[in-house]
């Protein structure tokens, strides 16, 4: 959560007079974004576009090659009608531009804040736009395969090492050999489109039980569909820790989903599956974080064990996880 | 620059309830301020208080019991007309509430940016509003003592010690004694009102040429007016190291003032000396971060040899540097 780069009021005056906005009024950088800085920009406006924005400068982690991706997917989704912020073309016609050496975008505002212990209300429409999501992204033409799914987990847990993962918690060098049994047995075939693989109540935001918006794309893939739901089931259902599973709001996710968009049997019979590849997901990529990132340093280190936790109740609760 | 709270969703939407403005649309965490959490929010809004604030929460370093001060001044100031932020009163009347042991205040949201290198036009703009704020202040009933003044800049540095400076720099140990220097000769008996002591591009918000808030009044005390004056020519009219003065931008300070309000002869004779108190303030309390934080911190230490150079620049120049 931070700005890594500072802009000047002549570089964002400079930068918004590219794109028929009007003219520069204000400009706060926000704390949002672990590998973007980001900017909350207000113009005096224009017809077409309106006059408030997220200025987002992408700093790492991001390949430039493939923002074209990225931002055409926002587009596309919200031209077919998902609560979705589209990006804002310059006077070129171009979705983002480069400011000393970086490529920013400058992407609709859109309101609504981010719950963190979601109701069973809000799963429902959560789970609803989630698959309407689906739906549309199908006719996106972009491709880009999904670098996140169960080999990588299972080679980065096995990069970390056994001694290393004990030192953080004794649960976690298990994971090594339950990783390489989950790819082994990834379901394929299953149902594709592009989906957005890191919808955590962060990225979605709402007003009272309505979606607002998904935001922060920068995950999306071609991928199973109920891979996403399994994503989203994980993310969404269980208290932070991890530790209790929250089965109205789970429940309440599916009933949301199914309601625009029937699961098949097979996709049924994955989900605790493709939900334990998930969890393992966030056990490695928390868990090389935790290595990567001293103890002394100042960002927040999240705990893998949060997600070991909801692993755990994966597989012991099989099918019964996504009863309805 | 960082958000030291969250808060939930429902928190703020309870806080934000507890105001005439409307109910919560969206909040931003921003990334300003160094002893708060700030948050941009926007609510459906009410014709009274309009639907854009920002939620300052008290973090450190500010002491609770000086709130009414500094929020009862902004409200000074907005109702003589100056563009600074008013506070946004609770339906009970408090200009502050507690949020789990921790102080919030909603503030009104200005328009404006923050400009890095001043024109001589923006900085004749700022001498004007500077002056006019110290007329509005001076009939606002609070006071608060400056406890940032010479003889804390001596102490400080003399605290730091010098062999711990000649580490910084090699520049930096001389100041001591200059410090207990200008502590000694700094003048008594000049004009006084409530002084915004900190007023760096930083804390103004600009439009154009025009200034449209003032903000953070922090560091707001009774103190000489002419003191603010210097503390702003040292903040607004020298390249960013303090190497380069730019005469054109002081003079458009000074003569902004004037138009406002005319300087006396003792406040003139004094701004040489004013200057080297002020660029010594930044000298020590630099010099003192710098010894405090530790080298691998992600935090940005500022060079106070930025400063030592304006004060070398304002020993050199005397009157000179105030000419017309």
């Amino acid at each position: 959560m931070a700005v890594y780069t500072q802009l000047s009021a002549r570089e964002l005056a400079d930068l918004i007079a590219q794109y028929d906005v009007g003219e520069l009024v204000s400009a706060k950088g926000i704390a949002e974004g672990v590998s973007n800085s980001n900017w909350l920009v207000e113009t005096t406006g224009s017809a077409a576009n309106g006059k408030r924005f997220i200025l987002t400068m992408y700093e790492r982690r991001i390949d430039i090659a493939e923002l074209p991706f990225f931002l055409g997917l926002l587009d596309h989704l919200a031209a077919q009608g998902c609560p979705v912020p589209r990006t804002i073309h310059d006077r070129e016609g171009a979705s983002s531009r480069m400011v000393g050496g970086k490529a920013v975008a400058l992407i609709e505002f859109l309101p609504g804040v981010s719950v963190d212990q979601p109701t069973p209300a809000q799963a429902l429409s959560v789970g609803k736009v989630l698959a309407e999501m689906h739906e549309s992204a199908s006719s996106f033409p972009g491709r880009r395969a999904n670098d996140l799914g169960p080999d990588t987990s299972a080679r980065v847990l096995a990069q970390c090492g056994a001694q290393a993962l004990a030192e953080i918690d004794p649960g976690l060098p298990a994971m090594i050999d339950l990783a390489q049994q989950v790819a082994r047995n990834w379901p394929t075939g299953l149902p594709g489109s592009i989906i957005h693989s890191d919808l955590f109540p962060d990225n979605v935001l709402m007003l009272g039980n309505t979606v607002s918006a998904l935001i922060d794309f920068y995950f999306a893939c071609n991928d199973a569909m109920a891979y996403d739901l399994a994503v989203t089931h994980a993310a969404w259902s269980f208290s932070n820790d991890g530790k209790v599973f929250r089965p109205e709001v789970g429940q309440a996710l599916i009933q949301g989903y199914e309601s625009v968009r029937q699961l098949t049997d097979a996709e049924r019979a994955a989900l605790p599956l493709l939900a334990q590849g998930a969890a393992l997901r966030f056990v490695s990529s928390r868990a090389q974080d935790w290595i990567d990132t001293p103890t002394d340093a100042l960002v927040t280190r999240k705990d893998p064990m949060d997600f070991v936790q909801r692993l755990e109740f994966y597989r012991r609760a099989g099918k019964d996880a996504f009863a309805a």
